[in-house]
């Protein structure tokens, strides 16, 4: 994984739609004895020896607890177990893990994390209210009482940084919410809502957050945030104006910087203005293409 | 419009999100002598005698029916009664109605629609099954039971173009399902899953339904489709192979064109080998794109 490569990204699954919605052939997978189950911490990954996820028997499955067919690997089916989160979703230990873990082997780990989030978040018909069941080998919950069929959410989301001036002069707005570790500053962000483009979005969160007007939109990359479930948008945004008005409900602060500022940054100088966001987050990534030119 | 600007973007709707969460300030935007109500017919657009969208008095809102605040357009508030739609959620009528709707009336509308949609199939609490409640002006609604807050879904669909070659011998694969029209083809497409990035999800699909493996995908451009609430984000993708394998669940019939068969197609030329998707559809805008060089 490089800084230009986007996190929880280039899994080894083969998502095997195919299989589904084939109850027999998930089945058939689950008694394979090439299958794998994902051992997991709670909700968080568990490691092998050499630092990736760690797989078990089938035999290791909690009992009374339904699988998710993740998919396939090398052929060989690969489940994860639907359990119902307890406690904290997001410890400080898991994202020391997710600093150490290859970009695949996360992306292997976010399918099972979003689905498993997602099953304890809809255990009933918002449709009608009844208990619903999985189906589809974990990919969905279905209402027995009014047949509707409920498929797992994803929210997209755009992150973007606004850009002012062009070539060597250009600097981007780095802003803070009152959440992040001291230092650290990130790229603007924001849930698409019903009826918005992309670049609708990208230019209604900049106005919102920061009173910048997005001129011209151009997509950078992409990722998958599994907690729970969000499609990231990278984008870059040239703005009119480089007046900031600061929502203070959303951020603490936001600044203008330079290509230097962000190289800085960048090469973990112990002098930089401020302190980047992981690698595995997106908005690393942005600040990475941003760099070389995007 | 032109083919080359997306379907259903441009509203002059300011979201003005400031006021959603003011339950005081909604109630003054109600009151506001501007203040204008879509009006509707079922849950379709009425439109006025200039042939746009139709807008009445507040005191036209229908009894015991909740209201949404889209936003406000020119500093006045515009507000769309959540319905609950009866019978058929698409008509013939509907689609011969976009077709003449400017794409900036067809954005304000959607924003209306994809709510009513929404409200309708989400009146349960997902978490816990009780009746929920519109809150924050219709963006949203609560479970006083659990206090779960949902938000508006929006699903992220990727629609694309496998390209193989380049230049002038550059050809894209086009696709028919059972369902359309006859004559028309259009890109393939299917929605994002959990822990998938946009890139990922192009390659999939463009596999699963088609047999091409892309190799690089590159984005062009988005929209917002609102039946129910997708957002669609068009790509094209060069792939390796065009040797088509095609999913018959999915597709009646796949096959490449070359820009010349597509640009019979845009010319609406009689002779021209298939009909493009409506111009409100990203699909079109995807083909012009391509011609243009995307």
């Amino acid at each position: 994984m490089t800084d230009l490569t986007p996190g929880f990204t280039g899994s080894p699954l083969d998502r095997a739609d195919h299989l589904r919605n084939d109850p027999d052939a998930v089945a058939a997978a689950a008694r394979d004895p090439r299958a794998r189950l994902l051992l997991l911490d709670g909700i968080d990954p568990r490691l092998d020896e050499r630092g990736l996820l760690a797989w078990g028997d089938m035999a290791e499955a909690p009992a009374e607890t339904p699988l998710a067919l993740l998919g396939l690997i090398g052929g060989a089916p690969r489940f994860a177990p639907i359990v119902r989160p307890a406690g904290a979703e997001r410890s400080p230990a898991l994202f020391r893990l997710l600093d150490a873990l290859p970009a695949s082997e996360a992306a292997t780990f976010a399918a099972a994390r979003s689905l498993i989030s997602w099953h304890a978040r809809h255990r009933f018909c918002a449709n009608c209210g009844a208990p619903t069941a999985p189906f589809r080998a974990g990919w969905g919950r279905h209402c027995a009482v009014c047949g509707t069929e409920h498929f797992p959410r994803v929210d997209p989301v755009v992150i973007m940084l606004a850009e002012h001036g062009s070539g060597a002069d250009a600097r981007v707005l780095i802003g803070r919410q009152p959440s992040f570790p001291a230092g650290r500053y990130s790229a603007l962000a924001g849930f698409v809502e019903p009826a918005e483009s992309i670049e609708e979005a990208v230019a209604r969160e900049l106005f919102e957050e920061a009173g910048v007007r997005a001129v011209a939109v151009r997509y950078v990359a992409s990722q998958p945030w599994p907690f729970p479930s969000q499609l990231m948008i990278g984008a870059i945004a040239q703005v009119a104006n480089d007046r900031i008005t600061l929502d203070e409900k959303e951020l603490e602060e936001a600044r203008w910087v330079t290509r230097a500022d962000v190289a800085a940054a960048m090469a973990g100088d112990p002098a930089a203005l401020f302190l980047l966001p992981p690698r595995y987050a997106i908005a690393h990534t942005l600040f990475a293409r941003w760099l070389a030119g995007a």
